[in-house]
């Protein structure tokens, strides 16, 4: 619907409407190892990264998991949307709702606020690229609890898609650290 | 009982014994847009406001969401002082008992504690007041995602009540902007 | 100038302009010990406790705590109301200027903003009342070090005037124990 | 350097090496009235609202402030890259470069990080609007308290650019919600 | 199994496959008065003790709430290593479950994380035993809420054991205050 | 002086009396990358490893960050004791000191308090093992920052012996994660 979303067209699919489950699924759009944490760690990290390449790196997996994020938010929007007041009250999502209706808010699965203590830039580069690594590892475990415990076959698909991207930033993460290394190692020598 | 309450003389009614619903009904004790934010926040912008008419106003509506404040309490106690230990089990008022027992405290619906980044004071009075209109929306809304939840028509009744409050107090800020803009302008042209 | 503090009838005194004492005083208008956490604390413990003299101790403290909240946020803003940006350039207040202005702010020393999870609420009155004990001793220890490192006089005296509060409070609190713990005691025995 | 910065391009100046001065700057970076907490808001309130035309004016917005986020992390790295150690001891950056070096990151001026309770999303377009036209004041009044203390031409220069921005998205929200409310009158009625 | 656990030699006893009593029972793990808070207190305020004796008992009891602490997360652990995905699904523990899989973690019952806000160090002993002492009364009420809503034995029997050492605990900051208050006194007079 | 010391049986040298350099280590004893962090961190992650190697080698680590905690804790204490009030006033130590007088306190060097968020637990040890890696790599660049603003060389000396311990970890968990991925691929095939 957005313009992130057109960059990737890639279709979110829901089949249901379901409270408990979008309340789970915001874990994503707010929490520790969510999108939103990767979107905003990457770009922070950019202006110290030694490499022009690095650079360009943070700024296409940033700008890509804030695509991400708005996909999130697009699943917990239709999760939610033809929901009525009794079919909320009960949930998980109860809570979220007297306070954000059916707006997606970046806090976790358990309503905790979305904080920058979920991130961090060191100005080291090699810090930062291991940082960013272990980020994809958490937000692919992540991943895996929630399609463990979704009951929404679009959903589920939609959780496969955005996991296997975490694998691909990891990888790529992967070899800009051996990048980085090299060109530290070749400043100390030459 | 006490007195805040004594200076409204309004009947805070509660028909039934349901720890579900005052887990909810806590959000306006220590949500982001409850009584706490606003009282607090009113009673901190006072200092630099340009006229007593606003300093007035602000000491005097946040005066009353203290008073406010402490009727959601009652709300929130009287929901769950007879309630034995199994109906609290299974019910999202569990979580709260373990830490705080029957007591009310300063959190949301969600359990995420008050905190100070709920409000601001900019010491600007056009900015402030903005704040304020909008706060006064915004727990307007939450008003009513609690009156779509409410079971209990003593509950219902007394939400009703406050939000009808919220509306007055915006409507008192927009007058108190109207009259700080012209003293502002009037500051400039003379 | 506003309802609390006439209340008292104590006189604030300031004999300076010095952002940097504003800076370290405003630990109390919104640090860990301070007066809102005390007010705050205070008011929301009443519910639970089990004797009328109880409940009235609280709220009788617990609305002398927000006056003396107002006292704490007026010593603040007259240490920095005719400050020039030159004066407080350079400053601890620095900080607290690009975000509030002159306003005061229920933050800490350091910046960090007040939360709920600076008190707690038990519905334990035991727990309660000792909880409130150590706040006592911990807001006079915070007056303590305001003290030693304030230079101005009458800052200072006010200081010291807030700080023998918290000794007859602490004081309070323990008869308010020994009452309730009796109370407790009688109820086992008949 | 980065896409964002491409679409306004609007030179971003600076012209000393200032480590003071950054410490102050990223207020706008990661504090409450920040950029960040405009594009995170604002692109969060997107899915409830009840046209097309304000579902896009969040979008621009909300696009356009994160933007203004990458200007300020410019702002915060050009005034401390070539600083040396001498420099930023003593500064308030200081407590800034041990954990996160010369790295911009999401905290406010006295070092506290950003929160998503800064910010909030109702799923109620008057609400919502208005907590947007309040965002914009306060902002507005930041970049003031910032071109107060800056002592930099070029970075005044960037900082009086950024707040008429927010000048001319206050109007445009201010726009929205009279089309909103003409729009959620004519359901009324017909 | 580990270290600590072995130097007390109590048997941690979990008789059933139970996710929503782990849910409750994290509350000890990361809560506001959990054993986290009380280890990490103790051995903060050792510093500044002004006898051997209370920097030894500090140190004790410090780390004997560290043990407890471990005995918590594999209470924690214990009740749901062996719950498939359909028995952790609407329960409280889902939320927890789509973080941190099955791992403990130090966040209150409610989810909200740990913070070193619930605790305090003030340098002046007779503030930090007050302290002490009402983090003990605070720890005994939580269990107790907890036992009440415990329906598995072992798990009861459990707290039933940390409720003991918390009281003994009290006991001896006790005397450790009334130690450090002759102490000061004698200071005073010779 | 206590336990975790005697451990390491290393001398903890500090040659000056310096407030401004004691609000700067004192990120080690509560920041995101501290001391602290990794100690909760590994001792956390225990239940869920796959092999006793792994857990024996988080339970090692991390009691030895604890010790470490407590180094950190008796370099800011030392830096410190000695300190005149006026010695103090003026540095970025006097925020810390209106609080917590002379002792230390798990905040980080902007006085923002430790927080659980700074770490996390995924009971999924590849993504743990890289969280770990992570940890260590920041922990370093912390490190760094700090000796190059460090004037003290007895505490020079001390942060070099602790970045020194941090590279160690890092390989050690290398190591593990190599073990444990081998031990995953092994049950896949078998």
């Amino acid at each position: 619907m957005w313009i992130y979303e057109k960059k990737l067209q890639y279709p979110v699919r829901v089949d249901t409407t379901n409270p408990t489950l979008a309340a789970m699924i915001i874990e994503q759009f707010g929490g520790a190892d969510g999108e939103l944490s990767a979107g905003i760690r990457y770009l922070t990290q950019r202006w110290t990264m030694p490499t022009n390449q690095a650079k360009g790196l943070l700024t296409d997996i940033g700008t890509e998991e804030l695509a991400h994020w708005e996909i999130i938010g697009t699943l917990v929007w239709r999760l939610v949307k033809d929901a009525t007041v009794e079919q909320i009250k009960g949930t998980p999502f109860e809570a979220h709702y007297v306070n954000h209706g059916k707006s997606p808010f970046p806090h976790n699965a358990a309503g905790s606020p979305w904080t920058a203590t979920f991130i961090n830039s060191k100005a080291d580069p090699v810090a930062d690229l291991h940082e960013d690594m272990a980020a994809e590892e958490k937000a692919r475990a992540t991943y895996e609890w929630l399609i463990n415990i979704s009951d929404d076959p679009g959903v589920t698909d939609t959780l496969r898609f955005l996991r296997e991207r975490e694998i691909v930033h990891f990888q790529r993460f992967g070899e800009a650290l051996m990048i980085v290394q090299d060109e530290l190692n070749r400043k100390k020598f030459y």
